[in-house]
């Protein structure tokens, strides 16, 4: 270890970090000062990568889960050898930059995930050491690892406060994730001042608790950090914690230690003191300065990152010679995302009374099948959500091969993790629980779908319709408001074929999320007269029964809502209406008008059914058009009568259309 | 200690646990028939209460967190006195009854709080333990203890699993709450099948690391249990954690320490096998059957709760004539919660310029002066809110008048404990984090709005002017998201003048929650041609610069947009121009049609403004309406310049409204 290549290391990443945040007038310095050595380790030293090539997919994760200190990472990526140059750094935090203020996955290279909210990252990371474990047992062969990597995480005290980080810990220490090793950087501060303010627990012992290995090194003892990475990597059945005593915004003179530090600038005279202090040449003059050690430190590193590099590409190579079915196999995980046409789906015929539920768990299976590399799970719902993988095992600390992720009652945590697990490579994840608690995995949703993530949430039991279960169990708003995340494709299918569809549209769904949202109890599977629904269903909308002529009315209703359209429009007993089963809103309002048009003519009178909060339903109703949706919390009752009593009942509806639209 | 009385109370437990969901034909006979015994221990030795008066102040706090195990609480509820009749137990899980699925605060006397969705239960119950230590301190005296009293939890595998009670426990053992007590039934099944599968942890030592006591004891072996609680209560500084070792469904011959127990009903021949079993005297014909001898014991213990009844208003009567200025103040937290006029709020005049989180704080810290039981804090964001209470102290384990609360880093848990606070009575509370972030304490807020509780959310940073920080920290769809709640009351202000109103408005409203949303930048304080604004802005909406005569085009904005939609109609040099500033469309669209009409007259076109996604404002913008909304995430960058990219700049809307509206 050229521990003297590393302390300029370390002054770069101080000089880089102060000049581009000083620039900005915008950062966190605290973090990237505090652990400029640390970092400086851990790229030079510690992580296997090639900043050639930042997909290696063998390479070392390094997952910044304090994504505030992102400054610590854009100095080392620049400094590495990654595609970022000093004139990206000098432009932090500026619009269109390659340096915005949080790392952002897909912005820069070597950025494995957009952090900044906390805990995420950290969860993130168990779900890259799942995949490394799930993809290990898949392709490596008794002579050749192919896949065989460690994911590293820096993170901070806020990660460790949220209970996300807590979820996805307990999960890593029970699946024995011995790759993955987790820095903790304690520097005893939080912005409202010291860590003692609210945070005092036996960070260490918790970590024991969980099946963790806890260490505590000095994060300027560089010799020692190495020597517990050693011990730690000896143990390969457990993670490791590694608290790391630092002290924030090491190297300002009068600022270090404090929590002013933590996210401000420190000021141009507290930089020029700082740059004196860490023996910058010309500390008034130079801006940005790398000391000419730091970089031919990471000359001499790049020999020895060239030649691993070229021993993987050696050896992968002999391996997919050696084994050409698994090599076959290999490139259907990592290349070939879209299915071929899916063989297998259950067919069902008009009059089966099916929950989407059971016909959405049918076709995951059928679809798994396909999919060798689709995996998931669910929050201990698999039962509930009709989500298990009939004979594909659990994943568990003794069997990687498994394809059932069992989650447990970590709703958020799973969301992070599938986030994880998508990033790494290789792997289709899907992850389920019961629409309620869409709210407490909505942090991770919203990253998977800032990260475009191609991740499925199969979210079951999805209205008033739960019943006995009651308002805390009766998703009313999370329809709505899952709808209103940016990039989240909502598919709400009406019975067991569109749940097939909706599925094949979920997996073909590569851009971004998907949610797809099921029901509790049967749907009735019904005749669709528009012959080309399948082809106009991923539009958003299709007619399912045709008025005779112009429509005079148009019901608009989304899953078990168009059951009931469908009862109303035969109570009407009038062919003047027209029911659309519009399984996704958002697709619909992206269509050429034409098909607006031609699917709800102008003029029309519209009523619109969904068992949720209207929010978001006027813009097609339209005026004078008709909303009934639910606008309170649920009862606890037998679904059916809930139902019923929160207005959705066939004769009232169509007695109200009848009065409303009769002058007409 | 009548242990033989317990006994048959356990029976009657486990009898009208079996027949109320057989009954309903759905439910979780699991934890009630494992904890019969502890529940009624609980309720007949274990908690200090008063059937007769279930809103006793002193009395002890029961959650089941576990809010499942419903039939539990509802049994031991029937038969220790409360107003629960054999007949509500009858209509279980039955739409309108006493008896809803999971328990519900409000719907049933001695409920003390909504559970069911996992977690949020024991991170209440941490709040009540808070309020207690606060109240406590604020009024007992050397001679008096008036609120003296424990909080119990029966929580469940899946509460620990949940990071919402990590967070709780973590900020409960940092605070030394030593009279918090929580009994974890660990019986090894969660809905997936055994905790094996997923959660392997070592709770006890997780929660020693917190700073709790940790104990184990056997479910049904009552005086261990009882010998326990002694030993827990001797730590005055601590809380404690009791893991009882249960068997799920204990006392159902073939199903007991199966899965299947969990949530559905055990099936009519197992029901007549365990009454069997369990000594019931007519298993095939007795149904809801209670043993006499549970109805003696329970007669027996009302004498002795008679007596302490008696002897705390004895003592409270006395108190208050020793006290009559603390009596007065007493007075001020338990009945008079709306604030007189509030005096003191900081003046602004036309042109000032401040962020409206740091007129919010002004606010804040005149209200709490006026206030003297407001109390509250952020998640480790208090000076970016701006909601510290200036010279009022924190609560600590060393000082419990402290009124502001440290949450950490724990938003999920913040939300969860400022419920409980409020439940317990007493406090008015609040809580703040960055607007981005109220995702992570979504659940919370909806229990909030569930159960109709006047916590108050400040949320900052509310839009993509966030700037630098990027994405992950710019709010694009919460504030829609928000605004699906049903009964959230959402507060958009506009300037300074208008966030005072916003904070009075806020805490008047007392039948719900309210969420206060404020820039980070600054705003202009503008001129307010409705004189009457103060009295107008409590409707939703208001007219902030009229149009000379009839309107042609009405701009309706929120929050920071006022101040852009004046520039426009400035730019636009029209007389046919009127601003609207509407603080809550909510209100707005509950008001009388009248009113609408009067602020946006038909014919007129609209123009509506928010820096966030649009769901929703169809219904204001109506057909052929405009909306300059935000469909997508934001970008790192100086604030005004992504505001300007993200399409909020005056002059390009001013050009697209002449455009557009310009034939007409």
């Amino acid at each position: 270890m050229n521990s003297t290549g590393l302390k300029f290391v370390a002054t770069a990443v101080r000089t880089l970090t102060m000049d581009a945040i000083q620039k900005a007038n915008s950062g966190h310095p605290g973090l990237p000062m505090g652990c400029a050595e640390l970092g400086a380790l851990l790229f030079g030293e510690i992580l296997k990568h090639f900043p050639g090539d930042p997909e290696w997919i063998n390479r070392d994760r390094f997952v910044l889960s304090a994504g505030h200190g992102s400054m610590l990472l854009y100095s080392l990526l620049h400094l590495s050898g990654y595609d970022l140059s000093l004139e990206d750094i000098k432009n932090f935090r500026q619009l269109g930059s390659k340096t915005p203020g949080h790392p952002e996955y897909g912005v820069t290279p070597g950025v494995e995930t957009t952090t900044g909210p906390l805990g995420q990252g950290l969860a993130n990371a168990v779900g890259m050491a799942i995949a490394e474990r799930m993809l290990a047992a898949r392709f490596n062969t008794d002579s050749r690892r192919v896949i065989d990597h460690y994911t590293y995480v820096l993170a901070g005290d806020g990660d460790l406060m949220e209970g996300v980080s807590s979820e996805a810990c307990s999960l890593a220490g029970h699946l024995g994730l011995g790759k993955l090793i987790v820095f903790y950087d304690s520097n005893h501060i939080t912005i409202e001042g010291s860590t003692d303010l609210a945070f005092t627990e036996d960070v260490l012992k918790r970590f024991e608790a969980y099946n963790w290995q806890a260490f505590s090194a000095d994060a300027y003892d560089l010799e020692g950090i190495v020597k517990v990475v050693e011990e730690a990597k000896k143990d390969t059945n457990k993670p490791a914690l590694i608290k790391i005593n630092s002290i924030i915004a090491k190297g300002a003179p009068n600022l270090a230690g404090s929590h002013k530090t933590h996210g401000a600038p420190l000021g141009d005279e507290e930089v020029r003191e700082a740059k004196r202090a860490i023996g910058v040449p010309d500390p008034e003059g130079s801006l940005f300065y790398i000391p000419a050690e730091a970089k031919a430190y990471f000359t001499g590193r790049k020999e020895v990152w060239d030649e691993e590099y070229k021993n993987w590409k050696v050896s992968f190579s002999a391996w997919s010679e050696e084994n050409p079915e698994l090599f076959k196999q290999w490139k259907q995980f990592f290349n070939d995302q879209r299915p071929k046409p899916v063989q297998g789906l259950p067919q069902y015929k008009e009059g089966d009374k099916l929950a989407t539920r059971k016909a959405g768990g049918q076709a995951l299976n059928v679809l798994a099948e396909n999919i060798p590399n689709l995996i998931g799970g669910s929050a201990d719902l698999a039962p509930s959500n009709s989500t298990y993988l009939k004979g594909m095992g659990s994943f568990q600390k003794d069997n990687h091969l498994g394809r059932n992720l069992h989650f447990g009652v970590r709703e958020h945590a799973m969301g992070a993790i599938v986030n994880g697990i998508t990033l790494h490579g290789g792997l289709r994840a899907f992850c389920a629980t019961f629409l309620v608690f869409s709210d407490y995995m909505r942090p991770a949703i919203r990253m998977a779908a800032l990260m475009s993530l191609p991740v499925i949430y199969v979210f079951t039991h999805d209205s008033v319709f739960v019943g006995e279960d009651g308002p805390t169990h009766e998703p009313v708003e999370q329809l709505a408001a899952l709808r209103t995340i940016p990039g989240l494709l909502v598919l709400r299918p009406s019975d067991a074929e569109e749940t097939n569809a909706a599925w094949i549209q979920a997996i073909n769904h590569i851009d971004g999320p998907s949610a797809l949202i099921l029901t509790r109890q049967s749907l009735t599977v019904f005749a669709k007269e528009d012959s080309n629904w399948r082809e106009n269903m991923p539009r958003g909308a299709y007619i399912v029964k045709d008025s005779k002529g112009r429509p005079e009315i148009v019901i608009v209703a989304t899953g078990s809502e168009v059951n009931l359209a469908l009862e109303i429009q035969q109570q009407l007993g009038s062919d003047k209406v027209r029911v659309i089963s519009m399984v996704s809103r958002s697709l619909f309002l992206k269509e050429k008008e034409a098909y607006g048009k031609e699917l709800i003519p102008d003029g029309s009178h519209r009523v619109v059914l969904e068992a949720g909060v209207a929010q978001g339903w006027g813009e097609i109703a339209g005026s004078g058009g008709m909303i009934r949706s639910i606008e309170r919390f649920g009862e606890s009752g037998p679904g059916k009568k809930v139902y019923e009593y929160l207005g959705f009942n066939a004769g009232e509806i169509a007695a109200l259309i009848r009065r409303v639209f009769a002058s007409s």
